[in-house]
């Protein structure tokens, strides 16, 4: 489960404890395991918890915006440059509710590195179902 | 400062508070004050801290999305039929950073209200300068 | 070339002819023909011509949107519900140009169709390299 | 009506000339007129035809997506580095149908020029209510 390829694994996990570990809003993913990294992609996974939801009862819209930002950047720090790079644009389509103790998986994959711009996309989805709850989009300016 | 416009002021308090306290993922705004509201619209204000950050040093573009999501949603609440809804899609251009100190102004609108869709829009705006942090769009299902 | 699947090939190819042949706006995709389609996906080809260039000599993203428009609901279409939906947000990200004389694949599908909303994503490429064009999402409403 | 504001009319009305008579795909705004112009802002103005529709009668979504694309592009034009910029994201969200005959105002706005992106936003709308129809946002690369 805790498997990494393409770039050594215990870099990934350098990765994102450097991220969650530093204090800021990233402290919030504390939670988050990686699955598995490497050349562009990231899998990661969770279990939904109270504190991760909205006034509904279910996955707050803004948590998901967060796995999307920083899962993503995960995955494109994978990449060959291996940069974080700065956000552009971040789209986001909302499917289905997600509520405590579902697990749930992060699976972001870079569609492109050009010279200047990234782009990735993920899907977040139930881990048993594999039902989707949402799908994204993030583009970066690395340049 | 504190006042609000269209329902009253403590309503809109209230709201927040209700939110806020409520021990999700919102409760991460509990620096943000409301700063007028009603009739769709939605205006509130903190500064930026250490927590909100990402590991580059500015404002964390999932903290950005958290308060897309959370005050335009609360705009949508102050609109006539007063319902929360469901999140449908959340768009977020990233314009310019914010930094540690800055204080920030959230500004959402509602565009339009039918009997299913919602459509609002948000400008996030340092409150010195004017310039703008990032602008988004949130559709909610409200039918 | 011209299989498809899951719905009879006709009911799909005749669904397009009715599109193209209204005299709307989609009169302007009379070169694209449908690869296959059916359960929820739709795969279309096409050349690039001159006529769908912007002012800088590469496929117009406009024409791209049309693309993404009108292709994800054929695919909706031959979902279940067999309904073509009315778009409530799209998104589209743009990789990399197109050229005249391209041959050009769209591949649409369907992610989620809910009681009352559909969500369909879409790879716009390149036919020999795979370089993707453009990748984008189409949120519908079906209720 | 036919007043530009920031730069001289004639040369915006030249800068529409130029891009819809390049025979490529802009020239389907053949019926847009610009109605002002300038400092990075453009409004324009056209009355819906048929051949602008879908086969549920109301004007295409991709057609939308052209008016975004292009509008967007010449109110950028007008600022200072006056360049057209590639598209790298667009988002729309539909907010309303629009009939034939109807008279619609197509309102493009430059939120931010950096040294490598470019930011704008637009509302469409009808001319005799101000309903809008559609809004967007659009992400150049101007480096």
């Amino acid at each position: 489960m805790a498997s990494t390829k393409g770039i050594a694994a215990g870099l990934v996990k350098n990765i994102m404890k450097y991220i969650v570990e530093g204090g800021g809003f990233d402290r919030l993913l504390e939670k988050v395991s990686i699955v598995s990294a490497g050349e562009g992609r990231c899998l990661a996974e969770m279990v939904v918890e109270d504190k991760h939801l909205n006034r509904g009862g279910s996955m707050h819209g803004g948590f998901t915006a967060l796995l999307v930002d920083t899962i993503t950047t995960v995955a494109l720090m994978t990449d060959g440059k291996g940069v974080p790079g700065v956000s552009v644009n971040m789209n986001i389509n909302y499917l289905k509710p997600a509520f405590p103790g579902e697990e749930i998986l992060i699976d972001a994959k870079t569609k492109r590195v050009g010279k200047t711009m990234a782009f990735l996309d993920v899907d977040v989805k139930k881990k048993v179902s594999g039902d989707l709850i949402a799908t994204g989009s993030h583009v970066k300016f690395i340049g």
